[in-house]
């Protein structure tokens, strides 16, 4: 019996205008951290977390403005997801949390069979690059069984997604490199002493990428540009704005989903919430670019997005990971637009669409929420972002 | 008799408290634009043009709370400088620009000798990075004349400057490739078919580079991350910040500079100012770097600077310049900091200092006025911006 996973369900808001769009996502973060926490509170949900950790202001560019989105803490220990099995928590990893997500799933279809029929898509920022694919692969597979629920999956979307080690590690310094974080004297030794393909890193390796990361100084790595949080300086009142990203977010939602009277409205386990938790892993492929490949040949859509201010899963690391699928491209790199501005770029391939977002950090949706709503409408939509 | 240059002089506004620092800045902008326009409206100066066109709001990061500053708009015929020789106008170029802007020198020093013996710098942008070098060696080598005034020249610091047309256009394109505004594609496509040793492009190199352009979208090349003007969204009274650089703001110098009372205030030759003029040019190098190797054996001071968000003059522009100079290295990247924020980053070369301005375009100081005015402080002082 797989430990009861917490999910939060936001209804599609303009169902009656746009009855045909009906659609539902399924948002991680991770690993170990909650999907709830991030995905809903600071990213895509309807609603944000004021200054004040208690109060509430919209988000406009929420994604159940054109979906029906569930947000699922993966795995047990996650955000408000549990066990009454203790041990199950040392048993987590990329293969349980796709078969206890695809269990959820399951039972969640057979208690609201009204959504059985509906367009399923999945989407997932960072580790959710293991996650998603595998989730999808998982529900590909489990389709062809006979007595089985069918999930009716159409496409999968990952956002600054860790995908392969080696690539992801090089295309990080890659990136430092690129975006003057670090010299070139550094850049130089990594390339020369730190060999991606095996991930055996030698000390002197290490050594190189240690300074890498003291070049780059006391930055927030997830958005190179943003200002990091200063609680210390002085707020008059709540305050939020979702044209703003406030880099203290985490503690304002920190603060709000421990309140005793949230988490009763909630209908949680009482707890001490926390955004992400360390937690034992069994399983993490050094790489998932044989699963995407595997989803691709079912032909169901693959989007693979990057917000190009994230240093932590770098657009460069995305753009490297592509380039090893060898896909042939069919539409050739051009900006897409949102709101009169260039919302990013976007390459269609064979199979799979490379899309970027500009100005976006490694959260995409909290830092370009217009831009990341055009973008996950046109996925939704199954075209390619607009091209004015 | 050259023709008289328009200055503004602003006398440093804490003269009371910090007596030891007093310096004069000379500030260009270019080719063709005016240095009052940008670098004192828009950029460092005290005061800012509200959104109405009328009002001024202050700018707390002005350059003149630590340094006298001169803005001149040079060569005549550019903003509110001129001649009343109209064939002046067609003999501009790089030569006739710094003797006069020596001369404009010379003579400001005689009028006002209590400032001869100060210490003096220069400071400029863009297509500065030819005239601050010119000006300087003009100005070194006139010093050494018998009966001259000598001028006190202790530096010169350049920002997001063109310096040699071959590394320019391929650092500009490489940059572009490496912020994903281009595909790998195009970026290998440039460096197959574009010779920048000789900069004598082939149709099918130019063909490549403009499809860089063409990828690249509706941009603000000049900051790729920042919002484009748009001035049919309505503004609720005048407003402006020096937190949040209005991208409309040539628009509204330019309404304010072409009010009769402020021409009569500032006791210019009433005109139609214009921010940018494009004027006959009869001489520029393809490159000043033997320029600012000949700077740097004089020994004064010699900082380049570069804003890293900008794509016209970009970051990876002067890394690659710089590293031709093949100068030895003092002190290792590292990030220095303003306001609990990096700053940027900093190497220190022999002779020769290399700063990033974190967030920053083109106008350094209009995007990040804190940390410009952090950096030019420490380059006043001869000092590295702060470690922390």
């Amino acid at each position: 019996m797989p430990p009861p996973l917490f999910p939060l369900y936001l209804v599609h808001s303009k169902l009656a205008t746009t009855k045909r769009l009906i659609k539902r996502i399924l948002r991680f973060t991770g690993p170990g951290c909650s999907s709830f926490g991030y995905g809903a509170m600071e990213e895509l949900g309807p609603f944000r977390v004021k200054s004040d950790g208690k109060t509430l202001y919209r988000n406009v560019y929420a994604w159940n403005t054109v979906a029906n989105v569930i947000f699922l803490d993966s795995p047990a220990g996650i955000g408000f997801s549990y066990s009454n099995t203790s041990s199950d928590y040392i048993k987590n990893g990329d293969k349980r949390t796709a078969e206890d997500s695809y269990t959820f799933l399951v039972n969640w279809l057979d208690r609201f069979p009204q959504y059985k029929n509906r367009d399923f898509f999945i989407t997932g920022e960072s580790y959710a690059g293991h996650y998603v694919p595998q989730l999808a692969c998982t529900i590909l597979s489990k389709n062809k069984n006979k007595n089985q629920t069918v999930i009716n999956i159409k496409g999968i979307a990952i956002g600054n997604a860790w995908i392969d080690d080696g690539i992801g590690q090089m295309g990080t310094y890659d990136y430092f490199w690129t975006h003057a974080l670090n010299s070139d004297e550094t850049n130089a030794g990594i390339h020369k002493y730190c060999n991606f393909t095996t991930s055996n890193f030698s000390s002197t390796c290490h050594d190189y990428l240690t300074q890498g990361n003291i070049e780059a100084g006391a930055l927030d790595v997830s958005n190179i540009y943003a200002p990091v949080c200063n609680l210390s300086s002085p707020k008059s009142g709540p305050s939020g704005s979702v044209h703003d990203f406030d880099p203290c977010s985490n503690h304002y939602v920190d603060t709000y989903l421990n309140l005793v009277e949230v988490q009763t409205a909630l209908h949680t386990k009482a707890t001490k919430w926390e955004a992400c938790r360390s937690t034992p892993w069994t399983d993490s492929p050094t790489t998932v670019l044989p699963t995407i490949n595997q989803i691709i040949s079912s032909g169901i859509s693959v989007w693979i997005y990057s917000g190009n201010m994230d240093g932590l899963v770098s657009v460069t690391t995305s753009r490297y990971s592509i380039n090893t699928l060898n896909l042939p491209v069919n539409t050739t790199w051009r900006p897409w637009y949102s709101g009169n501005e260039v919302g990013g770029y976007v390459v269609g391939y064979k199979g799979l669409t490379f899309t970027t977002v500009r100005g976006a950090g490694h959260m995409v949706p909290s830092y370009q929420p217009e831009r990341a709503l055009t973008m996950i409408s046109s996925f939704l939509k199954g075209e390619l972002p607009p091209s004015e």
